[in-house]
């Protein structure tokens, strides 16, 4: 199995995967550099958003070659077998980054330790078992395998919803002005960008993706994943400072 | 599509790359390390100064791969298709560090609050409509498509002169002494360097490039990017330094 691509396609995902490695190591380094611009209590906030974009720009790093391995004369192979553009790559850096974005929004909220406690137990399983499950979806070839865990999929999905909105909804009332609006955006991004995830997946259903297909897909998960990972880190980085200087960090740091 | 360089032609290139790629990297870790010499509210100023020149020195790092693995004695492939030298690395970084370019001298006057905001928010999304238009007309072969985005990608660039020289100018009288004349000195930096780009657009539009158009537009390039982003950075560093000791931090740092 393969797509034949033109070459404004061919470059297209080329240049978007490139976009897509220094995005995420760009924004690792500028969040790992910033730690001392907000209190020590915020930093392993920061910390965990420097690990997230790590993760991912190695596996940009890996997808940009995968493609590029994988293409002969722009013909990419998605055979799915050894030499075949890997698309599992994805899957591994969801699995271990998807975790780790919900912990650096408890992280950052410094609730009380039974509160964010109980939140991470529910929000790290419920995210792991929501990626562990879409997987066997993605790799079949056939429709109603996809469908089935397309929907086992979305249960722990709505079920991380409900806790960010209605749980977390409650532990926002205390924080300090202008936090709650910006965490009130933070979670739109959030639903805006996973959004994209269940579409390209629902795509990718239709049998052998097409050339407009294949790119759609591509561009639009690496679109979601530099805003769901750099931009959501930088929105982190935001929010800890606007709470350390309401907790009295000078305003200059 | 090729382009046949001689040799002397060929190793200009290659090692004007080379000179590009060290350039970007030294600077980094230069403005990286320089932090504790300013005071703390201009560390975010050096660390996006770092930011421009990481993201530039890896696509450095991609341009000299990409030059070196489209040549076959020294014969370079330009058709576009998978393996030919790959123009569009520039697109990537000037979208990514053009933005970041402008915000960095906003943070390095260390305005009011409100100010800085409203220049920010009009600054960065008109850099970012001023690359992204550029774009279709860099890879089109039809020269009045050439034209149209080059004519669209111009009126963002006149709007970023007129935010920069007349609204930034009534901000400067309140800097301290010998900060508005290097202000100034960066401004036409920026203008002379910028300068570059539409010249080398325009020498792109006449069909296929020649050996000398390739050359001049390859180095012209790469000279102005050294300009733009390190000696821009290190001159950025300069004033955040004068800036700093005009507000009491010792001499000696």
């Amino acid at each position: 199995m393969s797509v034949t691509l033109d070459s404004n396609q061919w470059n297209l995902v080329y240049n978007v995967f490139s976009f897509g490695l220094i995005s995420m190591l760009a924004c690792t380094v500028y969040t790992l550099v910033s730690q001392s611009r907000v209190l020590p209590k915020y930093r392993n906030a920061l910390v965990m958003s420097s690990m997230v974009t790590f993760i991912a720009g190695y596996h940009y790093f890996r997808i940009f070659n995968s493609f590029d391995e994988a293409s002969e004369g722009m013909v990419v192979n998605v055979s799915g077998e050894q030499g075949a553009f890997n698309e599992a790559y994805r899957y591994v850096d969801w699995l271990l980054t998807v975790p780790l974005l919900l912990v650096e929004v408890i992280a950052v909220l410094a609730l009380a330790k039974e509160v964010s406690k109980s939140l991470i137990m529910r929000l790290v399983p419920a995210s792991a078992a929501m990626i562990a499950l879409g997987y066997p979806g993605e790799i079949t070839s056939d429709k109603n395998t996809a469908i089935l865990y397309g929907v086992l999929s979305t249960i722990p999905f709505l079920y991380i919803l409900y806790v960010l909105f209605v749980e977390l909804g409650k532990s926002l009332e205390r924080q300090p002005a202008g936090v709650a609006e910006t965490i009130g955006r933070l979670r739109l991004l959030l639903i805006a960008t996973w959004g994209v995830y269940p579409i390209s997946y629902i795509l990718g259903m239709n049998g052998d993706p097409t050339a407009s297909s294949f790119v759609g897909v591509q561009v639009g998960y690496t679109i979601a994943d530099v805003l769901a990972k750099c931009v959501f880190g930088l929105t982190i980085l935001k929010i800890a400072r606007m709470k350390s200087h309401a907790e009295g960090m000078a305003a200059d740091h």
